[in-house]
């Protein structure tokens, strides 16, 4: 709702990293950090036969259906996965635009630049404000795209991404990426994560990172099993609107890529598209459904030109690999130590007691109830969970790091900063800071 | 290779039945006791919606085209599973022409009967003839149809599968079904398995009945993360030639049907497909593979128009149940006590050896080296992977039931009938019986 | 509504004949004479690659989606055309099974017949029968394939076919076929018409034989541009109802097939699909719509391998060549004098009164009313448009060949054979004869 | 190959205007007069229902999976076309931000702007730059929408557009609208025309505006039935080389685009498409082909529920619309005395002679060569179809309009402007002008 001149991008990376050997898959990342949102694009240095398998009820697409033809010369320039829900399709443009603006490309027939992509919404509860990845932020993260490493977690378009909301669970969750080589043929696998469904690994187990679950440890198979039960029914936790809370259409997501050196028939990378994209139904349960907006894209660079792997042992380990994506995708997410570090309260606590803006309609009220500090929402506008003149209460009097009952904004603190008091809400990667109107 | 007028459909069922409520939902199931062949009826009496999601990479389908138009009245009679690979896409042509003959419907455009169909494909190493379901057999399971049962295993189009021989497991499968009530939606899962891929369960066990598997009992993850390595490598087993033996595209299939009486948008039930199709890469891995003509079909008789179940709940239960129907589509297998029923050996073993025919090009030696009875295909094809000019030799000199080290000739034994004695291939329900003719 | 175990194939064909070179290809129809009905076969000899365009809002396809995955390996056996509506695909099970029987194709998985196939209505206004070609039918009209030749008009799947119902006009057509070759490169084009629209040759004129046309001499832009006025305001002629009579989905199609020796990419292939179906909104108007089933098939055998063409003039050219095989659909229909021909009518006229049953529920009284010869409708279904208890008088007193007012039924006459009177309605190459009961 | 950030959106029109009666509809433009290329917005005020047919070989679309899983309600907000090939998808993600910015829509779920889009490729002998639409272009057009009105020819997407160059003949083309009404249903057909194939009239005419075309009157018929010999033929033209020119994949296409306020279920929407993407094969051959990218979308705001126009009347009715406007969419083009208008040459013509810049790599040298003015390509890069390093004479010596033989830069001229001297190429609505370097 508001003009993003001002933005500008962000192509750092934080956390763990996956390095691998890929010549000519280049991969980079850059995000707006006042969103959190962000764009990752896989750059095929010298192109790529692609192909597309959209399966979620749900999708958001930019220029795949060139992919659909079966055409099996390499023509594929990149792919783009980005945050901004439908908006951030724009993102897919601004890396078209740089592969001719950089000269990579050109607007000659046989020199287009090929760019395909697809989108994960990351607004509504995951945070308050509606930046979205655009041209300027798809540029970026090309600019940025480097071989040999992909930066897991909570970077790119798995900035701000969320996984599990089905059960109730909206677990943090990210991009991830895993690498397998069998002979000469290289396997890479990258999944952004923001399923309705939840991750689950091997042994069934939910992946969460180490954030607090509030429920207790059943494994997917459990929670599975309870539908269409509350899963609240499980142990009694604070998941008790799961059902009245089942997200609607175009608010889950799973974008993935395989992409191979292995030369392959189109015919065959589709069918690799195909059964991969299926397999992932054993990692993210439920998987594909009517809320999501599934993806997979398939590459192939066509480097090795062997035999000695059946295409459908390819599918079969390649499956393998996108699972050890997925499970790659989950973000650690900081302890309350850490991102209480750089918070502080004063000694008086009323001296927090003000209006806090987060521009865009979006304010926040710090009043003190029963000896306790709360928030209220005096914006327009939701912000996470909280409705306009909703309050919250810090469950402690007196910590730096206030905590919540909230699911969606189960922590806030202060800090100073240009002299300015600000109210940070989720502090830690996720974080919403507002500034002091007062 | 033959004519097969002469065979004579037997609606007969053994095994297992599933019973349910389903009221205007007909199934039957006719087989060809020859081959064995078979393929099953569902009839919706009253017509359904129906949807159709097509997945493997060698699918074989009838009449499906008009499910993918998005029309969202209900048109379609009957769905038809069958054996004979693409030709048995035969029997759909008889189930339409009986639906006709029969006065259900007619040639008026308003009264036309939609069929469609499926098949899988169940030649080869799985039985040494190829007789086919056609016409005559599909109009006999459709005139054999009856709401509230569902005969399990070895049944109908599930006569004569196997599934696993991505592993070199080649076990046995069949038809399953299972069925759930969720207030008043209904649920109904089918499956005929004839995958390339093996059955597990929800602990990661494989499902083979009481066969005895040729490997250890590692569960479905330990087999998955060997490939590409060769099965034997996990403990030495027969399963040497796993890569060698990779079936080709059109050998191996999933047909695959869910039906709800719940009133589902045609955007709604083909999103049903896809969610459910996508969770059965659990219990079947891999799935969906270039070497599967996976196939599944959606059904909704519309007759419950509530809003109380999700329809992503409603692919979240269905999936759980479709996992429940594959587990039911393995067989029971005899033990070895009830499949030597009605075999003898004479006092002298000399007295079994001659030439046995199958017809159809096909016949056997028995003779005798080192004191065991041998068998040796001395027709023009392969029997049960014994190729022409092969040698077989029992393992031990004087049992009933001849045992060897085939995997797909695992027994064998004689018996007499019409006072003509009968070399008995793999005695009990697949077997195949050859005539002395001497 | 009855067993068709009675019926037996006629392999013969009646009028033009095209001529043309094209080895491999090999051409047979069948059709029930009671219908009449019919099915074509078209056989490759050393299978062929093929793709299909559905693009009709109602289709009964056979075994097409393997054609839509892409695979660039020949692999098509034989694609089959035939009456009867959905029944009708049945037809294309008894090609696939003949292959099999006749030692063609096996059931080993490397020698499959991949027969597809597509269906047109040839039921209601156009037959009072619900004959369909079925898997005996398929059979023989495989069985009768040669090269070299294709019977245009009222053969094989074309034998009962009508286009132009859409305006009203109810012409006879049938299936037409044309030929060119350019360098090495031959281009062959096959098309039953049965469509909803008009055919139209390239001046824009409505192409129909040599029957009288309802209306005047108007070209298809006329009548295109009336709608949605009725038809009659044209020329006051008698096609006032044809609003109330445009036919629902599933009555009409048109089948088209595009054969080439030129070696192609799947994707090319597709391509030129794509493109011919599309040219043939100019030959047929309206085509593709809600109330057609259109399916056309591309393949290549393969043999020439030359760039001298582009793909996309092959196309160009291809679709010229449809026209004029659209064109070659329409039938000569037969004169007066000559559908005459075998009729007489005895001098009392009134010794031609009685009833006249074509089984199946159908029967004619004859009357005299006011001098002239009247037909009652006294049986249980519509008869060329005549339904159950109305009377047609014919326009005449004492004419052989008697005429009559209705668009569907406009001539009768009476013969004898073996002794019986028979009632012949619309003598000629799509007659129907009824035999006097008493 | 330069950074946009520099341009202004022109929203201005030239030309003709469609007026119609089409509330809810609103169109708007935009151009970058630098290219010249352009935009054009169609949105839909209150949401539409929306289907797609993607049809030709080198397709470009912008988020149009969603319409394609048969969804019934109303949630498409806008349709663009763009200029720029695949670079130019990146209007459409201007247009649903700019919907987002200025509060129309919003990041809620329930509130997503849903934009789709398609472009066409207005590069190569078109235009000798590279300028595409963008973010900034697509937010100014759809700010420019109004109801009502739409600007046909040369404006918008249709800025810059050919047609014809199958046959070498590089017509001017540009962007068309049609509206016609039946009783209460609305029927807007719009078209942005670059097809490889040109444009015909209902006579078989070609359609070239008032354009000199370089071959005789032949009609469409001839030509397409000459081909696959070169064009040449027909009359001896300069068109010697149109084999050599086929495009290739990606150089052309149509976007077409039919509304209706009908209220349809999306399976009849889907219909709708079909048919009328079938029809434009008569309007414009050849059509659909695999040089050409042609997306049809349908859209239908609902408002009128009646059931007085059968949905095949709708798709024949809606088929001559869109031919309509596809004739609409040939641009009048200046004759010489409009486009000479503010050129001059010097009395002494040597005064023009030397090097003019049109930046972007591309430069034009200015000579006299038998006493007649001489173009020389000294830049980088083709412009209009003269190669690096070759020169075009002008035929003859005198005149303020030179005119040439080339088909791409048939003429060209000098001006003043800011005292600086310019050459004008191909002066008029589609002319680039260098300025004197010296």
């Amino acid at each position: 709702m508001s003009d993003q001149s001002h933005l500008v991008p962000d192509t750092s990376t934080s956390g763990r990293v996956l390095e691998f050997d890929f010549p000519g898959l280049e991969i980079g990342v850059a995000q707006y950090a006042e969103g959190p949102t962000g764009a990752t694009v896989f750059r095929f240095v010298d192109k790529a036969v692609g192909a597309v398998d959209v399966r979620g009820g749900a999708p958001g697409a930019y220029n795949v259906d060139w992919l659909r033809w079966g055409y099996g010369w390499p023509n594929l320039d990149a792919l783009v996965v980005s945050g901004g829900s439908w908006y951030g399709l724009a993102a897919s443009g601004g890396v078209a635009g740089a592969l001719k603006e950089d000269g990579h490309r050109s607007g000659h027939w046989a020199n287009l630049a090929h760019v395909a992509g697809a989108i994960i919404y990351d607004f509504g509860q995951r945070r308050p404000n509606e930046i979205h990845p655009d041209e300027k932020l798809g540029a970026a993260a090309l600019r940025a795209a480097k071989a040999g490493r992909f930066p897991q977690g909570a970077n790119g378009a798995g900035r701000m991404t969320m996984q599990g909301s089905y059960f109730g669970l909206w677990l943090h969750s990210g991009q991830g990426g895993a690498f397998r080589q069998v002979g000469e043929t290289k396997i890479a696998c990258f999944a952004v994560g923001n399923s309705v469904g939840a991750v689950a690994d091997r042994d069934g187990r939910l992946r969460f990172g180490n954030q607090t679950i509030p429920t207790g440890e059943s494994g997917i198979r459990d929670l599975v099993e309870l539908v269409p039960k509350d899963v609240e029914t499980v142990d009694g936790s604070i998941l008790g609107e799961r059902r009245s809370s089942v997200p609607p259409s175009a608010q889950n997501t799973t974008i993935s890529l395989v992409v191979t050196n292995r030369k392959l028939e189109y015919a065959e990378l589709q069918r690799l598209a195909v059964q991969v994209h299926t397999s992932m139904g054993r990692a993210i349960q439920p998987f594909g459904t009517l809320n999501d907006g599934d993806v997979l894209f398939a590459a192939s660079t066509g480097e090795v030109d062997s035999s000695d792997l059946h295409p459908t042992d390819l599918g079969t380990v390649a499956s393998e690999v996108m699972w050890d994506a997925i499970l790659a995708s989950v973000p650690d997410v900081p302890d309350a130590s850490m991102t209480a570090s750089g918070l502080s309260l004063p000694p008086d606590p009323t001296e927090v007691v003000g209006r806090y803006s987060f521009g865009n309609e979006l304010s926040m009220d710090v009043g003190v109830a029963e000896g306790r500090l709360t928030l209220t929402n005096t914006g327009g506008r939701d912000i996470f969970g909280v409705r306009p003149g909703e309050s919250l209460a810090a469950l402690s009097d007196r910590e730096a790091l206030c905590t919540t009952q909230s699911l969606f904004l189960p922590a806030f603190g202060f800090a100073e900063n240009d002299s300015r008091r600000r109210l940070v809400l989720n502090p830690g990667p996720w974080q919403q800071a507002g500034t002091a109107t007062r």
